[in-house]
């Protein structure tokens, strides 16, 4: 990366499944990177009883270490003390901030109504401190923000990239595409996007917002992040191939018809610094939806089978009480096509690399905790 | 009113400009009904120096005062405090929750971000609590909540009551009307509905929820309520009818071409009846568009001229630079054939009810502070 490109980067929740990957994959490309994370969700797992399947590594942490100690970053730091977030900001002046510090499950936000207003509030109060921030001290920065896909829910017409344009009675206006989400968690992002909507169109904040899909992986091209397989933290495909190497049926929630847009853990780094290098314009919400990839759960599990079979392993598919409130069986058409213009060439999940996975899985065998698997907690 | 219709009805902010009137409304009309407020708004008004033209008074005010007593409902109680909340509503079960405890002032949100910080936080808050103490506690409770127009904002096409029919590439949807506002507090409102149609899809509470504009007037058939004439509190016709008695021109933002849905006082007692009586049906957010006439800025203070000047008042009209952000010319075509149908019966603004409000008006003339009508504070 040519040094003309060197951006200052402040990346909040830096220790999460996406925020160390990110860290290491952004100090790589060349830029000026700090990472704050307030260690809740540590704590999280801890009263949960899981935690990831190997130690997050990396090559790149010592000089992520030095940079942080020259600027004296109070870490761990909760980006709801707005004090102390905007004592970091006013030091470093960053370029961009990749807001990552959100409560990232929704079956965690279902556990009870208490961690329900745990992740209400949580996501809500650092949305507003980095648009707070960003309008008072740094106001040419450029926010990045992790939203869902999961916040569209699962509308009967097509999925358009962040906007909709409607023809009523005659008339014609451009919304923000509706929201309808299935999840407190998912409607907590919902709220996020109105924010930081409201912030751009009449603070003139620049803001670009990310629908991710559930993501797979946990190699990039400079670490390995955090790895979680258990009912509440563990994304879909990943909890798959860890129940594959055990021998554990894959758990399908109810027929598995649920379709969604997946996305590798590498096209993520990929996507985010596709979209730090092409800032928004000041005054509108910039909206990416970010996945490469359709599949059911069902054609997941089946993949999985397949691959693993393959390299001998016998694994079975268990369809399993849905403990979610969320169709089966639905509508689904995305677009995705602000992030291939922008170069993305997408990693399409493939036998390979699923055979990839469970390899590196196998050595972490004797870890494998199989009681977390199965949902503990319901919607319902 | 037949005792059948009585119902335990707790009304939460009850000492607001629209609580305080509800109250004693609802208490004449044989309702078993607790008021609650957390007095931060009287905090909130002595911190800006602003306050009510008068005392507000009502012939209720023991009849009220000795159930609370007896109920030993803690007072004042701030919806935020989850626990005390749960205990009053423990105790009193009430079958309507009438949600009022919210920070309503869009100028106030705008003041600097502190203050948007409290009004984010305060209705997301207290909207949450609300959800989570019926879901918890009294899962048949009817919350009737406050919104606004002001969530719509001021889309090119028709704004339908909360629902909007969708053709797209052939298909079609029905979506929550998309929101765009032009104030961190009607964000908070938007925030708030996405929070409750959330809780009313998945979880199946029953919540109607209100878009109310601007009100006019201070009595009902059975109290009269606070009267803010200031440019954080008071809203545009109030105002109007303060200058016009002392001789200050009426204080038109802009070209006052802003046009907005407007309702008697008297109108929102029968209105929020109506909908207690009408109980919305689980699973569905009930959305009512709660306004009785449109005018313009403009339109309202040349009848606010030609009733005073009738009465030999000398009413002038003064364009002053808009402090807010947001258009002066729109299309703005409304529904509201919801509450018509329930039976509402509209008060029209008429030259008498004008003339009628300037009279009393007068009467307070030397408490009027003329250092409060012009907007101090500016979100540009």
């Amino acid at each position: 990366m040519s040094k003309i490109m060197t951006k200052k980067i402040l990346v909040l929740g830096s220790k999460g499944y996406i925020g160390q990957s990110l860290l290491h994959h952004l100090v790589n490309n060349g830029h000026e990177v700090i990472g704050i994370d307030s260690g809740i969700k540590e704590k999280q797992m801890e009263n949960l009883g899981v935690k990831s399947l190997f130690e997050p590594i990396s090559s790149n942490h010592t000089k992520i270490s030095k940079l942080q100690k020259w600027l004296q970053t109070p870490f761990p730091l909760d980006v709801r003390d707005y004090e102390e977030l905007r004592k970091v900001v006013k030091v470093f002046k960053p370029d961009v901030i990749v807001h990552l510090a959100e409560q990232p499950s929704a079956p965690y936000s279902e556990i009870d109504m208490e961690k329900s207003h745990e992740t209400l509030m949580n996501n809500v109060e650092t949305t507003f401190n980095v648009a707070r921030v960003v309008k008072e001290v740094v106001p040419e920065c450029h926010i990045v923000k992790l939203g869902t896909m999961g916040e569209y829910g699962n509308p009967n017409i097509d999925i358009e990239e962040g906007y909709l344009d409607v023809e009523h009675n005659g008339r014609k206006e451009t919304f923000l595409y509706p929201r309808s989400a299935n999840s407190l968690y998912h409607t907590s992002k919902i709220m996020d996007t109105d924010l930081l909507s409201y912030y751009c169109r009449v603070h003139r904040l620049r803001v670009s917002d990310i629908m991710q899909g559930p993501v797979y992986g946990f190699d990039t091209d400079t670490a390995r992040t955090s790895f979680y397989y258990d009912d509440v933290f563990g994304t879909v495909l990943n909890r798959f191939l860890v129940q594959a190497i055990v021998g554990e049926p894959l758990s399908i929630y109810g027929s598995g018809g649920q379709t969604k847009g997946f996305i590798n853990l590498k096209d993520v780094m990929k996507c985010v610094e596709l979209i730090i290098n092409n800032p928004a314009e000041k005054g509108k919400l910039e909206i990416y939806n970010q996945y490469t990839e359709v599949y059911s759960v069902l054609e997941l599990a089946e993949m999985v089978k397949t691959a693993g079979d393959e390299i001998g392993l016998d694994v079975k598919i268990n369809n399993i009480d849905n403990p979610r409130k969320e169709p089966e069986d639905h509508y689904f058409n995305p677009k995705n096509e602000k992030l291939l213009e922008l170069g993305l060439q997408p990693t399409k999940l493939s036998k390979d690399i699923i055979q990839d996975m469970l390899v590196e899985i196998g050595k972490h065998k004797l870890n494998i905790d199989k009681s977390k698997f199965l949902p503990n907690h319901s919607w319902k």
